[in-house]
């Protein structure tokens, strides 16, 4: 059956082909994520980690529970290929041939994530990881098997960000293209300060110990750059093999990534994946499963797979073994399906014996036999027989978006503003004010031109962007977006480099304001007025700023000794109106903040007075009417 | 004098031996440690350390004081043969004569943990460790010296655990003898997870970066081997030339080590020797003196040498200059002894003027005058001239035993179940519960076949542990044993795999229940009833197994809103019993636990209803009849 | 213009010397650090790093503001040089005559703490730090501007302390010429110890690992020597070139340092420099700000200069973002006027808009325009032109000095008596009790024979010392000096060895008493009687000593219930005394024993009973009545 093998060597990677003979032209309809028959309902399985042959058995428990989707094949390199050019399909061929006949679909997944062990012998130039794995790609072999509805490359991809002889000589190469003169790094990212100025290319220090926050950032984006391009590159492969109606995906490891491109990644998937895991328990809680969901399907707008979640425990050792609670289960799946989840699948099928991962449980415990969790799997699972066809494909269309700039994230990491506090805990803290208030955001990357598809935009500190990024912020304001924006937005360019004019730079006619000065705070202060009704957590913390208004008013301000700078303002700019935070503000602050910005975009209605441990999503679908679900929050 | 010098490069160590004449052949009788003739009573001494000659001096002190023992040479390897080849041996003669005439014993050290730098530099293979220091060997050059009584080989030997180019090769060459091929390590240690199997020798990752627990299980009990095999081969070298009336030890740092195997070594040995160092002041406490006496009398089942213990203060610096209350030094002289040893002797005579020990004060201050210390050692002196010989040779007949499993607690530290316990906190407190009792439990390793001759056997978490291991507990139950076992036994085999079977495995008709699941506990929780009257302390923590009963009793459980699995639970099998703990209890259950087994053991009496500050050790002598030893705990 | 180009490689670093033609002789008096005109107040300035070019702008806002010194190019090698051998002068003559033109005196740096990477890709071996800048040195290229008043060589420097083959290739050579055979250090540092004697010079191990104290404390004064050779060559090199009227000083970053010999350095330069940052807004203190300037001013016994100290913030990110409050900049500059201070210069002009000191904010904020630390900075610098002529050149006659020895300090880090103190804090603690007292004491290297010009010695734990550094203690006592002496004083020589007679060894005369143990305190312990009236703060910590008097009087003891050793005595030794402190005291007891030496030693007047926010400062000035210069303490 096989005919060519072809492995190439990727940067810093390797990658496997099977290539087979088949009918490429295919009559099915091409695969459309918002256009699935049922809610999937699965596993990961790995039956070749199994200590015994069970495939008959597993398949069966399968069968009865009600699965119908497994992921399969991952990180089998070496037992496709376990010497040098000699393959062996057989044992695979056996699990689809098994799970077709009991109806279960398959997805197939690239095992490039972790190569053999004679292959990094032969290349070692492949290893620039740690922990002695590297990714690689494979397969299309079994295209054509009737059981395959999908491909997913690698896993979790992420970069490693360490600087190699390979890899430092791919930056260089980057900066040439992209920069053409040293003089233009040299003034960019500021070289002359202490007397670093590069003459020619090759006198450019490498990434170690580099403390350029420019060099820093551009570093960053170059292992952005690295990982989109190495998942396109195999997503480009197995489009030359797939049928039509088979999709491509990749599964994000869950949330928001400041060391990814996701946006750019999802461009080369025909459908997103996410691997949500989540706190258990007294600790379950929506917030984080749907931050990753919204995420998901904000990356393509439309529906997404969860690949990954928990079955049982998770965790690297037995330290943090919180198996859910009866009923927990079965919650959390409605949980993912109401933030436009079109699949849920376990991580996974049973548990193993060896390895790193013994204690992250699988629906089977070690012994391998029906147990709570299974039950609980099988309930689930004949619910979403009779209902997944209508759950399935739900519509969003949200009016509130939050702006992500992973650019900001990692700049703000060169140049922390404090120990307490970062770009993210700024993010989830805006997301957490929305989940409170029961309206469920967008994510829009920092640059995204649409941003007038959303009434209101929520900003964490926008630290570090292009001029034209922030002009679209302030277009967007003019043209009657309500924005709220955190402190240190506008402060650098793309560049990490701080604007050399007053703060907040190309963002002081929208913010109405410039200041000169900031000072951290040893401890919160009170603000005045308390215009939110917040009481003692009408604080700010952590960091001021000397706001001086040009425009805007002042909603509350600092009261200290010597100084009593506006911590909130409020300016209206063209038809919008946009509100800065100067400070940290507290949870209920912002919540607050939040709310009122709502309500002037006519966001709100009585989701919004709902008590708090009921969360509701809504969803348009097609032809019918919209659903609400609820849930008890648990604490 | 000197006829030959062999010096041979062991893997990573090497050894000087000195082979001098002499009458091989002896008329003494040949050493036993049960039959010496009294308390030995002396220092470690260093006499090539003073600031300047003062030989006379210190044997004068040291006689008029009444110490009979000194041990010398251990770390002079670089004065011995200070160039390659040439040997000088006058300045240790001259030791040796002046002590003998003084009628003080020595025990000689073979010089090699600390190897001359000259060494180094030729062969820089033999150093494998991190602070510039590898084992090696030396000297019999003085066995027919009439103050030599016996030889130390080494000090403390540890093993690095560091991975070099020997000591893989070492490694991989271990796994063929005893694997004989790759599939077998596939198969044990499941390298099929994350697609690592190895499919020739070759290809196997060093151990650097190794994630599997299986590997690095064989790997540690490689390094204990390392250890064994090293002591073993020095001690046939000193065994080619020493007297029979002279005897071949070495000295464990104090205490149980999960990083040697003990009784392995003590095979290749005369008599164990302990170094057990203490805290004192307000925080001396005889159980940890105890825990090593009692492990370093089980390793043969007789007596045993002190060969270091605390003079002055100890510590690496200043930070722990903590020197003994008056009378402290006098009680612990009888701790030890009361534990079964043979000898005290102090680390060390004088007091280091540089080195990292500087702050390791010996019995004399830096100003090498009579002290307090001197003044109490010469009162012990005194007292055991008198009664050593009663004190001497004591014999025990202990009806406890504790399992001590290294393969568990290694394989628990890849798998912690908790950052506030781990196996040897357990073990400890099984310890702990037992000195509060004032019982003395012997120790045994997990598959000493011969548990019958103890009526209780207490069970540390047994994680690892193979088949026939398991069946010797539940035989010994089976027979009338009594158990008290933790957590997590039966729950990996002995290469950390998990069985994949229902837990607990072969333990399942033993313990008379089995379990699917378990959880951590986030906070301890109350059990109920409180069967031991503890009130508050009636409390598990950090683990709990979902534990459902198949023939057991139900001694406690936990009573938690979504789950009431038991915690505490007793099982007849056969004629014995096996309690069962299934979480981590408090050390007042944990010694109520073991009371009530204790009692229906019938090895409770009188000395079980002591004041707590009243500690007692019993011990038959060969002719007379036993002693009572009785000591106030300071708290 | 150009004549020759001289680089010279030092070992571990480079120097580069441009020679120009030139008047040599000049007509100028010899510079005078005591004869200034008037106090100098300025800023570094880097027109290299504006993002576009302001000279003009920047030299007509320093002259608004009536700054009158500019310290310029300390960090400019690279542009000096952009490629091997290509110089550009004309950037810099710009400056120097725009400055000029503004009658704005300069300071010109040697560019060799900052070298081209071009250099360091020729010569890696001059790369011996962490963070890829080695120190070179440059420039007397503009010797001749009548702009220039004096040189700054190289920038704040410091030793690596790294081991390198370079480094300890000097190292070796250093202690053949110093101790001429191994002997000598085998003795010295106790070799024998650990059996790590050195039979020839090339088997001593390299630095990497050692932990013998007495070759970490030599290393340690090797590090220090290496970097007065550097500095100093660099020093004889400008003095080659200089004009007689301008000066050589080096910036020592503030305070006192054990890494470095000042003493040695500052004999090599005309004036010293300091570079004293603060904390600020409420933490504002003077005191370190006065240690660093009595420091400055004891190393050549007159007055210094302030090269660095805050501006607006400082700190490696913007996590230490603290803006004077209103009037605090002016309060500190007459701060360092009152320890004697001639020049008091920012750091710096302009804030960077990239770089890792970012955040290290410089009079002009990013947006370099005037704002409120500009015009503060033009309101103290009318002032100083008013009254500056009155100010400068202030002389001290100090009476009471602290015994600094940086050996002890060093030699305590090896051998630490606590993790709460240590040497540095002891010398703080005594110092603080002199800035609560108002009295401003000089400082004085340990060996300095000259002590008879104090009444007063403070002594922090003198722990490493020569015998003869201890006789002229003695001897300062018997011709009646006070002295106030830390525990652990007089316990190890130079080599950090301990002395082998009863401890204080040759201090055992002027201390009145001896001592053959001591402990570790696990709290804090009362003392008796209260002499000096402190209740709840009559306390001795961490350390005691079993002090036993010969002719001490007992001022208070330990009252333990086995020990009750004196904590503090006091002892007539000729016409002196000498008060020991046998323990860590608290604060308020170290300021009463120092204030009742202060008072028998006649020191004491009005100045030490004024209120604690009142701290008083004075001087002799030359022809003039002296000056009282008092602050608010803010809190």
């Amino acid at each position: 059956m096989l005919k060519q093998t072809r492995r190439i060597l990727f940067p810093t990677c390797a990658i496997l082909v099977l290539i087979t003979t088949g009918v490429l032209a295919q009559n099915e309809p091409a695969f459309a994520p918002d256009k699935m028959d049922t809610i999937l309902y699965g596993v990961a399985y790995y039956p070749e980690y199994m200590p015994s042959d069970r495939l008959d058995k597993d398949v069966e428990l399968m069968q009865k529970a009600g699965i119908t989707v497994v992921r399969v094949g991952e990180s089998t390199w070496s037992t496709w290929e376990p010497r040098d050019g000699e393959f062996q399909f057989a044992w695979m061929q056996r699990v689809l041939d098994r799970l077709h006949q009991a109806g279960i679909k398959a997805i197939l997944g690239t095992p490039t994530y972790s190569i053999p062990t004679w292959l990094y012998k032969e290349h070692p130039e492949i290893l620039v990881t740690h922990n002695g794995t590297a990714p690689p790609l494979g397969d299309s072999h079994f295209k054509d098997h009737p059981a395959v509805i999908g491909y997913q490359v690698d896993n979790e991809t992420a970069p490693t960000g360490i600087p190699t002889h390979y890899t430092n000589a791919a930056f260089l190469e980057r900066l040439k293209q992209k920069y053409k003169t040293p003089e233009t790094i040299n003034k960019i990212w500021g070289l002359v300060y202490w007397g670093q100025l590069v003459d020619k290319w090759d006198d450019l220090p490498p990434r170690d110990g580099i403390l350029n926050p420019g060099y820093k950032l551009e570093w960053e984006n170059f292992q952005h750059d690295i990982v989109t391009e190495y998942l396109a590159w195999q997503a480009r492969i197995v489009n030359e093999y797939k049928r039509p109606d088979q999709f491509i995906t990749q599964d994000f490891s869950g949330g928001v990534h400041t060391n990814l491109d996701q946006w750019a990644i999802a461009r080369n998937l025909d459908i997103v994946a996410e691997n949500p895991y989540f706190e258990t328990q007294k600790r379950l809680d929506a917030s984080g499963i749907w931050l990753a969901g919204d995420l998901g399907r904000s990356l393509k707008h439309t529906n997404y797979l969860v690949t990954e979640t928990n079955a049982q425990t998770i965790g690297w050792d037995s330290r943090t073994q919180y198996p859910q609670y009866p009923g927990q289960l079965r919650l959390v799946v409605y949980t993912h399906l109401a933030a436009g989840a079109n699949m849920v699948e376990y991580w996974h099928w049973h548990s193993l014996h060896y390895g790193q991962e013994t204690y992250w449980k699988g629906v089977l415990s070690h012994d391998l036999e029906p147990n709570r969790t299974y039950a609980e799997v099988s309930r689930v699972a004949s619910e979403l027989k009779r209902i997944g066809p209508e759950l399935v494909n739900l519509k969003k269309d949200n009016k509130v978006a939050i702006l992500f700039s992973a650019d900001s994230a990692n700049a703000l990491s060169y140049m922390p503003f404090s120990d307490h506090a970062n770009y993210m805990s700024i993010l989830r803290q805006m997301y957490g004010a929305l989940y409170e208030l029961n309206l469920e955001p967008d994510f829009v990357a920092a640059g995204d031109a649409k941003l007038s598809r959303y009434k209101v935009l929520l900003v964490p500190p926008l630290y570090s962007a292009s001029d034209t990024a922030l002009q679209q912020i302030s277009d967007y304001v003019k043209n009657g977006g309500q924005v709220v924006m955190a402190f240190k937005s506008g402060f650098t360019d793309e560049h990490s480099t701080v604007r050399d004019v007053m703060a907040p730079g190309p963002l002081r006619a929208a913010t109405g304001f410039h200041y000169q000065e900031f000072t951290n705070l040893a401890e919160p202060e009170r603000l005045t007025p308390d215009p939110y009704g917040v009481g003692e957590q009408n604080k700010g913390a952590m960091w001021e700023e000397f706001l001086v208004p040009d425009t805007a008013d002042v909603v509350a301000s600092f009261d200290g000794p010597y100084w009593k700078f506006p911590a909130i303002t409020r300016n209206r700019y063209g038809n919008g109106v946009l509100t800065y935070e100067g400070t940290v503000v507290t949870d209920a602050l912002q919540r607050e903040i939040v709310h009122e910005v709502l309500k002037r975009a006519g966001l709100t209605g009585p989701d919004q007075n709902l008590p708090p441990t009921v969360k509701v999503r809504s969803q348009e679908r097609s032809s019918r009417s919209p659903i609400h679900m609820a849930r008890d929050r648990i604490s």
